[in-house]
């Protein structure tokens, strides 16, 4: 892969202008939609409809035809029949546009292999780079340019890429829903051009991106995925890859789906772990993982410390965190000596330190504390499982005290209802990372601290 | 197992009149929150606060000691130090009160084994029947009675038994969330007296529990579980079975919890598949597949036929079904041949169908009404990946003609943001089940159809 990829695709994510060929005044058509979002998302260079109606959309002058643009536009939204976007492309690159994020379908996935090949010269021959065709287009937060849907704007340390529009639309929702936000989405379609490995390159060298979160249902180009996944480690980043076609029926279902399967999931697994890519099971750990180690920054030195009020959650993580390949830490005497002499005598001194059911913030914090200084402990998750008034409070002290020494604290409430919702947002308001169950937490800590 | 314990426990979940021992002015205090909630719950009776204070408690007149207790009062709630339960029992006892929940802690939990054999004996000669010690109390909807906490209230088909009293408040509070509700909520804690095995068996016999979710570190009597789960089978309900210690650290943990762990993992799948018990991996899907059995009734004949307008989704829910013993079933050609008709080319015909982006309501209805019709759908999954006007009023006219034909229909919405929250909101107020993402609803409705 050749080395300048990253500083090329740069520009798809800082483009000077864009336009938005096929912008369309009426609502519910996807030409409407894409320059809706673009101009709700707040990009702040100029933004150009294009569409032969001419006249006037969202208060912006249309311009009739490709030929016209103004000049500077480095990114085109093509959302016009898929007969028309091989010539689109060709008076794209005439007027030095350099990158085509094409939504349009009706090309392989629809059996029309004759466009696409016709596509594929048009590529070539216009210099135009592409995202797509059959995509469901790119957010760049930090260039405020939202060129998909839904609305996606909160910036944050995620990036999202994805064979499957909805998977990248899905994970953009829940990381806004938790306030972490994407540093960029990009859905790949057809993959006609720009491939998963040119955007992991890209991401592994982006400054705003931790953590690559890859739905993919097989490579384009083994050799050229393993490079890219080498840079992302050698940057301290994580890749986590949802890869479906693990059963006979998942394997048939994804050659329908984009026919790019290549490989036994075996053979994925293999290239995966020589290179440190992070093989997830569902798309939920997906987002849990990525999300988990944006939010830690990475792994940390030693192991997972559980301190919970209940103890069946406590045994569920621990149980979860084992299959998982992540190993509690073990106990050392002298820590365990210290709970014993703080802690009332009924609590459960042990890896997960179950404080029982009537245990207050100021026990959670006295064992926090006596956890975190013990070297055994990397990671504290503490497990919540009723509303303790001041919860919030000490975990983000906790966390502070944690970040000093290196360490890391998570957190867990597991229950519903609106004291749920009410804990959560406490919990979230004071900057902590919380799961719903013991087993994601516990799950997402293992997938963060997987090192194959 | 004797005959008469499910018209025994009846008495438990029925009481004439309840009686709070240790009730508490006190917000905060144990005390004082069961006697609240069982205010608040609506329980019709008498409810007697009874504390050596006298006075008043929430405008009840208090009753000062257990011999002053009228008659009537066949459950009695015990939030008194620990010591003193053993001879408050031997009072019940005489006064002809038939159940006590015991919610005092400080007993073998806590290492006090004396304490401990001093109850056993109690409960022999007292004639009580205990719930507890050590626990997090019980719910009984159809009587209206919550002497637990959180306050839970809402009826419904699920019954909630549970070792951990997290896990227990946590299934009601799901359930409570998704409108669901639940019969019964009973936190086993130490299991002094009443067992697992006497919950299911009078669950089973219950006309308003469908399916039971239980959470057990350890059986107490494996003979007399298998016993209480053929009773389930025989009722054409289902028993779900979380239950932790499957690694060697799960094990341990469990072990310092409730000191009740019995034999391996190994050996207990091969109880719970010798009566057909249905072991669950974590606690949101105990959840989710006692919530499915309910809200189906029960498995379908024929085999998951999933439609959806994301791929990527449809691949998911495919290897998800399939790796938890559940196959999609075959596309017969005269069901593809229909879809070909009536769908447009780009749609890819296969089972996941994949309708594809641009899909609205009317190719779901069109789509979902052949995949009902043919012979090979017993339960069709709906995956929604963007919000399609109309698709909640066609889910629930495809769910009514399925169930005139023993059908099912279930839904999944996968997404984030606003939109998710009202998507799902439309969907359920239809009356329709929705999963948040592909694999939980795969993993459901694999549990719902395992058969072993």
């Amino acid at each position: 892969m050749s080395s300048q990829y990253p500083s090329e695709l740069e520009t798809l994510f800082r483009p000077r202008a864009v336009a938005v060929i096929g912008a369309s005044a009426t609502p519910g058509k996807t030409g409407h939609t894409i320059l809706q979002n673009i101009l709700a998302g707040g990009f702040e260079g100029p933004v150009y409809p294009v569409n032969p109606r001419g006249g006037e959309i969202m208060g912006r002058a249309v311009v009739p035809a490709v030929p016209q643009l103004p000049d500077g536009v480095d990114v085109a939204v093509v959302v016009i029949p898929a007969a028309m976007v091989p010539d689109t492309l060709m008076q794209l690159g005439s007027r030095g546009v350099k990158y085509a994020v094409v939504i349009s379908g009706g090309f392989r996935e629809a059996g029309n292999d004759e466009l696409e090949t016709r596509l594929q010269q048009a590529i070539k021959e216009s210099g135009v780079r592409v995202v797509g065709p059959n995509c469901q287009g790119i957010v760049s937060t930090g260039a405020k340019l939202c060129a998909s849907w839904p609305l996606t704007s909160r910036r944050g340390p995620i990036a999202v890429i994805s064979q499957s529009g909805t998977v990248a639309a899905a994970l953009a929702g829940w990381a806004e829903d938790e306030g972490a936000g994407v540093s960029g989405v990009v859905s790949l379609g057809n993959r006609g051009d720009v491939d998963e490995s040119d955007l992991i390159a890209h991401f592994a060298a982006d400054p705003g991106t931790l953590a690559i979160a890859l739905y993919v249902e097989g490579l384009r180009d083994g050799r050229k995925f393993m490079e890219a996944v080498r840079a992302v480690r050698r940057a301290g980043k994580a890749l986590f890859v949802l890869r479906p076609g693990r059963t006979e029926r998942g394997i048939k279902a994804a050659q329908s789906h984009t026919k790019s399967m290549a490989g036994s999931y075996a053979v994925f697994q293999g290239v995966a772990r020589q290179v440190g890519a992070v093989l997830v099971p569902d798309v939920i750990s997906l987002f849990d993982a990525a999300r988990t180690w944006a939010f830690l920054g990475g792994p940390s030195n030693a192991g997972l410390s559980v301190v919970t009020s209940s103890g069946g959650s406590g045994i569920l993580a621990a149980d979860t965190a084992e299959e998982h390949g992540y190993r509690l830490s073990d106990l050392q005497s002298a820590t365990a000596a210290e709970l014993r002499t703080f802690l009332p005598p009924h609590c459960v001194i042990g890896n997960p330190l179950d404080l029982t059911g009537d245990a207050d913030a100021a026990r959670f914090e006295v064992a926090g504390r006596i956890m975190l200084r013990a070297g055994e402990t990397g990671t504290l998750l503490a497990i919540f499982g009723d509303p303790i008034p001041g919860a919030a409070e000490v975990a983000a002290g906790l966390a502070a005290g944690a970040f000093e020494s290196g360490k890391q604290v998570v957190c867990c409430y597991i229950g519903g209802g609106a004291t749920e919702k009410e804990e959560v947002q406490a919990l979230r308001s004071k900057g902590m990372l919380v799961f719903p169950t013991p087993e994601r937490a516990a799950r997402a800590m293992a997938l963060v601290h997987r090192r194959s």
